[in-house]
């Protein structure tokens, strides 16, 4: 058991919640506070992209028993349905039984606010942190940056406060801490494709729909009321942009001529596309993560990604396993906890944003492509007759525990293979032969995937 | 002529003083704010790398009419000087007749200051500016960061305050903007060697001296008063680094194990070497660098790097000479001035910046590569034979106006020829032939170095 410490965590988002329950679990006093009011009490923004739930993910909520409460806010999506023209092509995820979990930011959040409240920890919303004193874990609250402050002082602080954190941004201020962040020319709008009349989805409700269109792309993920969160991404700027479009006739005309199948399923599309912003996407790095004994981020506030791989969520509950493994090995030696956390999760954190940056390329271009879903399919195969030589990268970083830089390492060399095989002259023909299999085993020979 | 504008220089740096001189030229009145003492009436820091001014340097100062001011307090170095054991060997910087120039920080920032209040700009010392609201043009000055806070409207604000501006810390905090810091394993610590009791230079005066010893090296630059300005630059951690010497004994015992000739002449060793601090080194790249017409970010604010290619200041006063091409270009549009301004300068910044990064190696432990050595002379017979041909890299970046991304991308391709003219397994005995020759210009009909 541990020395009971008083913690305070800044940030009541899906990471802040989950730590809370986890501090708790571990005897120590709790106290979350955010700057927003309880996303219990107000409807949600219109800015969100729906969550897709994976094996870290759901091994974090295991972990403290709550995986099952939100299985029950949880939709299966087993595979892609990749809109093309009028046609929808279907390609599976994984093996059998193998999904991602299609859930609403909002409503987990709301979910996991009380799970927190219940194993006791104590929410403080609308208040402002504004500042950190890192040497003694002294939190500097007010109504305006400019304004009066109070100083509330814990044993520990952590930082959970997202992507533009207030806690990083005072650590950010010493010296040899090392920052990036870097926004993409792309931005993102929601939309809404509302259920049938009888509360049956409109599209095929275990996928996750993508209409892949090169430099933009619409996806749309189902949730529990039958309705679909529908996220457009494209560029700022240029043809096919949303400065390209500026008006109501400019946004349906080019839903009509680009995502044809998608004008009867989305009602308000010129309404929603006036009313809801649109956001930017950034990619945030940093080290080091944690101040002495005194100070830790968590989360986006320390690996902001890009959402291309469904994993933000993913990653940040992972921090949570990692940092909770940490404390069982150390003990109260929180020097050597901290130390340990930040050096094992920040080579992973940089794997997954790196993946996460790539994975646009792959949603928005590669799934139209014939070649990609032949080399998808020609994996597959491979992969179910020798699973011990072949788990495709989708699998490795989203249905397996293995650390993200493992993946995105051994997915580099399954790469190189694979273009040799793809480059085969007549793939398309003989791409389910013997030949194609002897060659992927050649290969493999020669330069093994495992580091082991 | 120019509608005369009142214009705030945030830094009264070398930067923030020479473009105070250009746009007091230009007929604006000029207010230069910073937050330290007047440099002119303190004793210096003891945390500084001497200058090494070069072409674009000498060109921004002849820009308007002060090169010669500048030079009467410069040194000109034409070479290195390679110190291995007891050994020195000379190695020439470019052809005959071109030098980089030696010149004490200190000594040149009072020279910029007094020029640049000869030509009537207006200096405001120990006024610390906090914050800036962009959309006006306002500083926000008082005595500390929480405290009471004056503001000062101008038409417009440069941000020449250094690595860690203010002024870019703001910008920083918009949507959309792209920013890095990243800090070297390495830091460094100035040292000394004293003039002759004659006031003569202990080592030849007209060479830029380095101890290369790979992960660490000392470097020392002539003053005027004969004496030189040292760097030690080492890791801050593990074997061989500031934390391996923590006292007395073991500086001078690694002082004398290491740089054995150093000894004689730094009398005072110990003594600074526990009285300087150690600094650290930095790598700053962000974007956009400007708002509207109203701010706009310049030197190291907006691209600060490490010294190890002597360009810093000499990149600074280059953003100078561009920034004013595009005011004689666009008149009083500002907005055009500094959009053009920053996107002709990103790229190079950028590229200086890796040019430097990737020149700790080539000083501190190439230049005690017989290899290495030898492909500069094979370099540099081969550019005296055909000038037209070929430019070394160090000439393209210290001793000419081109584009640093320019010299960064020939660079690159020339390192490639040379490579393959290296691997030749008789190089040391032939590199003087014909054949090597043949083999460059061979080579240069493959694959020519200019882009035109």
């Amino acid at each position: 058991m541990q020395k009971p410490l008083d913690i305070a965590v800044v940030g009541s988002g899906l990471v802040g919640s989950l730590l809370a329950i986890y501090l708790r679990r571990q005897g120590h006093s709790v106290h979350v506070y955010d700057r927003s009011p309880d996303i219990r009490t107000i409807t949600f923004s219109g800015r969100s992209i729906n969550l897709a739930m994976s094996h870290r993910g759901w091994k974090a909520l295991d972990g403290v028993g709550i995986g099952d409460e939100v299985r029950k806010i949880a939709i299966a999506m087993d595979k892609r349905a990749i809109h093309i023209g009028n046609e929808v092509k279907f390609q599976q995820y994984g093996k059998d039984g193998e999904a991602i979990y299609s859930i609403s930011r909002g409503v987990l959040n709301r979910k996991m606010i009380d799970l927190a409240e219940a194993a006791g920890a104590i929410f403080h919303f609308e208040q402002k942190i504004w500042d950190v004193t890192l040497a003694d874990a002294t939190l500097h609250i007010g109504e305006t940056e400019r304004g009066e402050w109070t100083d509330i002082k814990h044993d520990m602080v952590f930082g959970a406060d997202g992507a533009f954190s207030r806690i990083r941004h005072r650590m950010q201020r010493q010296s040899m801490f090392n920052y990036s962040q870097e926004f993409l020319e792309i931005g993102y709008k929601e939309l809404n494709i509302p259920p049938n009349p009888d509360g049956s989805h409109k599209l095929d409700k275990n996928s996750f729909h993508i209409w892949p269109r090169g430099q933009y792309m619409l996806i749309a993920l189902p949730n529990l009321d039958g309705s679909f969160t529908c996220t457009l991404f494209m560029p700022f700027e240029g043809e096919n942009s949303f400065a390209s479009l500026p008006d109501r006739q400019s946004v349906e005309a080019f839903f009509e001529k680009n995502f044809p199948d998608s004008i009867d399923v989305i009602p308000k599309l010129a309404e929603d596309f006036f009313k809801n912003p649109t956001s930017t996407l950034v990619t945030m790095k940093c080290f080091p993560w944690t101040f002495a004994d005194k100070v830790a981020l968590i989360g986006d506030a320390c690996h902001a990604i890009v959402p291309f791989y469904g994993q933000g969520m993913n990653a940040g509950f992972e921090d949570i396993t990692v940092l909770n493994e940490c404390i069982e090995t150390h003990g109260d030696d929180w020097v050597k906890i901290f130390s340990e956390y930040e050096k094992s999760r920040k080579p992973n954190a940089d794997a997954i944003a790196e993946l996460s940056y790539r994975n646009f390329m792959e949603m928005s271009s590669s799934t139209a492509d014939e070649k990609f879903l032949l080399q998808k399919k020609i994996e597959k195969k491979f992969s179910a007759k020798y699973p011990e030589k072949w788990q495709p990268l989708y699998s490795r970083v989203t249905f397996s525990h293995r650390p993200y830089a493992e993946a995105l390492a051994i997915g580099d060399k399954q790469n190189e293979i694979m273009a040799e095989v793809m480059a085969m002259p007549d793939i398309f023909e003989k791409w389910d032969s013997d030949a194609v299999e002897e060659m992927i085993l050649d290969l493999l020979r020669k330069s093994p995937l495992d580091h082991s």
